[in-house]
């Protein structure tokens, strides 16, 4: 029931081939979404900038939630315009009649089919908003109600745990906040699929680093900045396929109480880019390496050199901002080995199904 | 070094007397506010709603973050503005510009003393926002660069984990969005201080509870609407007490995922509100007792009834809305007795500062 050292990929039919095989899909997917997404995503871009919104919502749930996060770090940074994540359960459960002149909502979603999005899309476009639903499917419910959608061109996602789906969103919305100020933004971007390739060819170093958490009863994730949506969503990779309960927090929260739990038996895994959320990550892992904790970076090899283990990152000329679509390359993969390595199979975990059904 | 049953609170000087002291404070902060916040409250809500903000953003860390997340559900239910979480650290790490003319920021926290609250507000209100603090303490620098202040009067909090900072920033926020719309709010709060007298009369149901997670290596805690922020909040309280990992997700997000890692060996805590709130998540809780998840409800007598235990609240006619003020302090206690009876010392979790010095 496990992989072997010497056979990295899993035969069709063994546990996590699926997921294998879409995680392996994945630069092949960031070209497609470059050549044949990004002139469709520039034009809406184009469009929805001339409506001048002034504020941005995002709705979103499970692995699309922490896509929407990065965006929302990016529409912050690259637009100054103020944003939030939608709470979908004021509208949903508590009937709000919110009003939305001059607000963007962009929800995204790897199936579009939860009725919930679908309904708080519909409930803020009544109410005035410009909608946009990013999915991997035009023909779902949530695409249907939204004025706009883009469609991210993954291809078929059948393991439970999104991943292609999640960094073809990633590199979906950095097109898209670039297009809104007129900047093309894929001269930085077309360096990604190589990139990625050489990230997901280093299947012996992610085997390495999983044996360290063959036997972990828990993990605690952090970074800040670009970086947090990487650790929220590698927590939930972890969970989902491997059951180990793994925190995410930011930096700055993670000072906040969370670090009474960190010692030497809380390992933890710290993301840090190349920019101003690893330098404002700095203090954090100062103060982590001084409690003595079981601290593994994804980052630059200096900040792996000082850490307990880690994953190198050569990001080269990538800009901070398209770090996240790399980051999470070696995360997912390690979910995949935890959970191989622990009898588990990553494509289907216990009691979960693909569309989620919240209404 | 540890209460006996015979004894509720502890003695000065014991572990945890300090955080024991100021949970049994609550009732009376919450008559204070009430007395004496509130006039103060309901004019800076009527000066602010003259001023007709478009958008609300909030910015808290640790538990007044959780406050800030029950006041969004408050905003966007309430006054039907659309509201986000601010990302500090796009400000004060990447220093983004944003435009926040009719944007409403307001900041929430017990000391009013971390740096980057105080720089990510001053630099909201030179962008155009009209920024409002929620402190206890007038003489902070978040008091001192906010051009509105309302102080709780929670009296000086000591212990580590925020208690009554807590629930007087809950009851703070519903009074200010319900002064937002003229309405006062106060009859209704006025139950409060004698129904929190009555749960936290209630020790020996809560330290029964307490025996159950004596030895739990991790926790789920799920709620949805306005007890989320009860959720999240009493899974810090468990974490920076007990260091027990204690994941919070909205039972809209557990079904997309972390889902998998709740079996019989994780307990469920849900936190299930008397409202629309607790309708919406009864679908997670049949799927839990499906799962035949050890499920603790703290919630109506009759959802209690159908879990493997819990803690009743009779919330009378408490609108649902204000319940959040109740709902946590069953779950402080909790995470007070856990502590206590780990030998652990709940006033002075390891590695935490009361300020957190995040920049």
């Amino acid at each position: 029931m496990s992989v072997s050292a010497s056979s990295p990929a899993p035969r069709r039919g063994e546990p996590g081939w699926i997921m294998f095989g879409e995680m392996a899909e994945q630069p092949e997917v960031l070209r497609r979404v470059l050549a044949e997404a990004a002139p469709q995503v520039r034009q809406t871009a184009r469009r929805i900038a001339a409506r001048r919104p002034r504020f941005v919502l995002l709705g979103a749930r499970g692995s699309s939630d922490h896509a929407a996060l990065y965006a929302k770090y990016l529409i912050e940074v690259e637009l100054g315009l103020p944003c939030g994540l939608a709470s979908m359960s004021t509208t949903t459960a508590y009937g709000a009649t919110p009003h939305l002149e001059d607000v963007l909502l962009i929800t995204v979603s790897q199936s579009g089919g939860s009725p919930d999005l679908a309904s708080s899309t519909q409930a803020a476009r009544d109410a005035g908003a410009i909608t946009l639903a990013v999915t991997n499917n035009p023909d779902s419910p949530l695409a249907e109600v939204s004025e706009y959608h883009i469609d991210m061109l993954a291809g078929p996602e059948k393991a439970l745990p999104a991943t292609k789906t999640y960094t073809a969103e990633l590199l979906v919305l950095y097109l898209f906040v670039k297009g809104m100020r007129d900047d093309d933004g894929g001269a930085a971007a077309a360096l990604l699929p190589d990139l990625a390739e050489e990230v997901l060819d280093r299947t012996a170093e992610v085997r390495a680093l999983a044996g360290r958490y063959r036997f972990a009863e828990r993990m605690v994730i952090t970074s800040r900045g670009y970086g947090y949506p990487t650790a929220k969503e590698a927590a939930l990779k972890l969970m989902e396929t491997s059951y180990i309960p793994a925190l995410a927090y930011s930096g700055a929260d993670l000072l906040h109480g969370p670090l009474a739990m960190v010692d030497n038996i809380s390992p933890v895994i710290a993301i840090v880019t190349e920019g101003q959320g690893g330098q404002a990550l700095q203090p954090v892992l100062d103060r982590l390496r001084g409690r003595g904790a079981d601290l593994v970076v994804v980052g630059p090899k200096r900040q792996v050199e000082a850490a307990s283990g880690g994953f190198v990152l050569s990001t080269g000329r990538l800009p901070e901002a398209l770090q996240p679509v790399l980051e999470i390359l070696p995360l997912q993969r390690l979910a995949f080995e935890v959970s191989v390595a622990r009898g588990q199979d990553p494509d289907s975990p216990r009691g979960l199904a693909k569309v989620t059904e919240t209404r």
